[in-house]
């Protein structure tokens, strides 16, 4: 590969399908729209925010890319974007956050009440529009991949404390939890193609959700604030285990396993003993090896997208690899 | 009518799909299942709680009824119950309830977390078996169902403290609440029917439902924890606004307003107060006229049952009206 000169942008990706994103968003809010006052409220703060539409952009791409692009691909789009707002709207409920991308979340904003209707009627909205569609290939995967984002969920809570937390088991979680989703966006796309089109874009969605979800998870010990939105440091400070520290923990000495085990059980870790643990992770070498992982998911995600056709598409889902395991936010 | 001798139990009701409703149950674990132990832990609880079945057995009869029985109406009716539970797992969750007819809820048996997880998890396993059986109608009927659920629930949250609560809202909120999901339990029985016998059965379950939940907020006026399940004079105690007190307040004199107004602003009323305002409802005939509306109801969902084939079916399904208004728990 040649040198990378400049760092691929979200903007750079989504270049092929700029138009189908807006397209994508105003079908977004004709799905939501309600006649209730509170309702509109909570939609038109999420419609604000309106996010990357990450998800959006891989289906769009991918149905470029098997040119089976299709006005209802946009529908689509909406649906898989929603899916993914209903997600995030329980997770921060469910977390107690307050702030996600620098803006206030449902719970925090309105109630936690409100989140956990409101996930359910975000969810519940793109299932009638996929139902009204018609399409029970689409359908079926939405709902398989809603599903196992909620054992994702699950998984999850077992992440907290538990030093002796596998790297098995949170590539399973992160399967669940990111990597479906990406790849149910993907195959949707293409879910009228050819068969090895159609299995080569799912593989590569879920080899992408890896790469990025780790990422995530290493950004969490490498940025600050001010690039990421969320303070540095928050897994630990919130007890969670990621790869970073699975990877980290065997090389490391008695003195700072102990260190580590003091943070964990701390309610509330201060941010000189995060500090602390997040530089004996980076010495340990456990930042390096969850950054080789991703460029492994990298890789063959890369490698998987062989059977689909080449062209500016295809071209765009493979800056999406870099820019996943790239970006810094 | 000749006179009623004894109460309409609903075991009598459930006679003609028993058997039925014992493979419904079976298909609910079925459909439930999962490798995952903390998933595994919260469904068997839900499983030894069982329920009452009510609405698999609307689906049934209704099924029944048409003449249009048949084995994946097993499944249906698991599916609808699973939403069922899906609901009151959430439910529970956002009202922070921590009995349901005298058990643990989710919430306060494992965490508010699993509970959020957890109904997210048994909604989309409903879904994806939904899709698996590939009837579309049954798709479109569910998905807006739930969609409508959610909107009863927003709606809810308005009905807290709000002295002014019309009963034109109350009548939507219950109606959006609790009959979309009865009627639709209905619907989806009789789905495959020719069109005014499913038209008939939706909206006997519409009207059905609306006199069913009216007679839960008429008990809460008039049953004791002992019958019930949950305390006396809970909603009032929680300030939920329903219909006997909506029905009561225009009779109230100024003193009698401002005692509700009391407890309203008093954040844990004590058993006095309640005590108190509960009198003062029945007095000022708030007891009586929403019995009253419950018997409205009650006799519209018999009379619209008329293009609905005779027999056995036909019959449970007017005593279960009979069972809705009667009840006392």
């Amino acid at each position: 590969m040649p040198p990378q000169l400049a760092p691929i942008t979200l903007a750079a990706i989504q270049q092929p399908v700029r138009a189908d994103l807006d397209a994508v968003f105003e079908e977004l809010g004709r799905i939501v729209r309600s006649d209730f006052p509170m309702i509109e409220d909570v939609n038109a703060h999420l419609l604000r925010i309106r996010g990357k539409l990450f998800r959006p952009t891989l289906l769009l791409l991918a149905s470029r890319a098997v040119d089976r692009y299709a006005p209802r691909k946009l529908t689509l789009g909406a649906c898989v974007e929603l899916i993914h707002v209903a997600t995030l709207v329980h997770d921060d409920s469910v977390d107690h956050s307050v702030l996600r991308r620098g803006q206030p979340t449902v719970n925090a904003l309105f109630s936690h009440q409100v989140a956990v209707i409101m996930g359910d009627y975000l969810y519940s909205r793109a299932m009638i529009e996929l139902v009204t569609l018609g399409d029970l290939d689409a359908l079926r995967i939405m709902s398989r991949v809603t599903n196992e984002m909620t054992v994702g969920e699950m998984r999850e809570l077992e992440a907290y404390d538990a030093l002796d937390y596998s790297e098995e088991a949170y590539t399973r979680l992160i399967q669940a939890k990111t990597a479906s989703l990406m790849s149910g966006a993907c195959e949707v796309g293409a879910v009228d193609a050819p068969a090895d089109q159609r299995q080569a874009l799912r593989r590569y969605g879920m080899r992408l959700g890896m790469a990025f979800q780790i990422t995530d998870d290493v950004l969490d010990y490498t940025e600050t604030e001010r690039v990421t939105g969320k303070p540095s440091g928050l897994d630990l400070k919130e007890h969670k285990i990621t790869l970073p520290l699975i990877a980290a923990l065997p090389h490391m000495s008695a003195a700072e396993r102990a260190k580590v085990g003091q943070v964990m059980a701390d309610p509330e870790p201060d941010d000189h003993g995060v500090a602390e643990v997040m530089g004996i992770v980076h010495e340990r070498g456990g930042v390096e090896a969850a950054r080789a992982r991703a460029q492994d998911y990298a890789d063959q995600a890369a490698a998987v997208l062989e059977p689909v056709p080449r062209g500016a598409p295809r071209d765009a889902l493979g800056d999406g690899i870099t820019y996943a395991i790239e970006r810094r936010s």
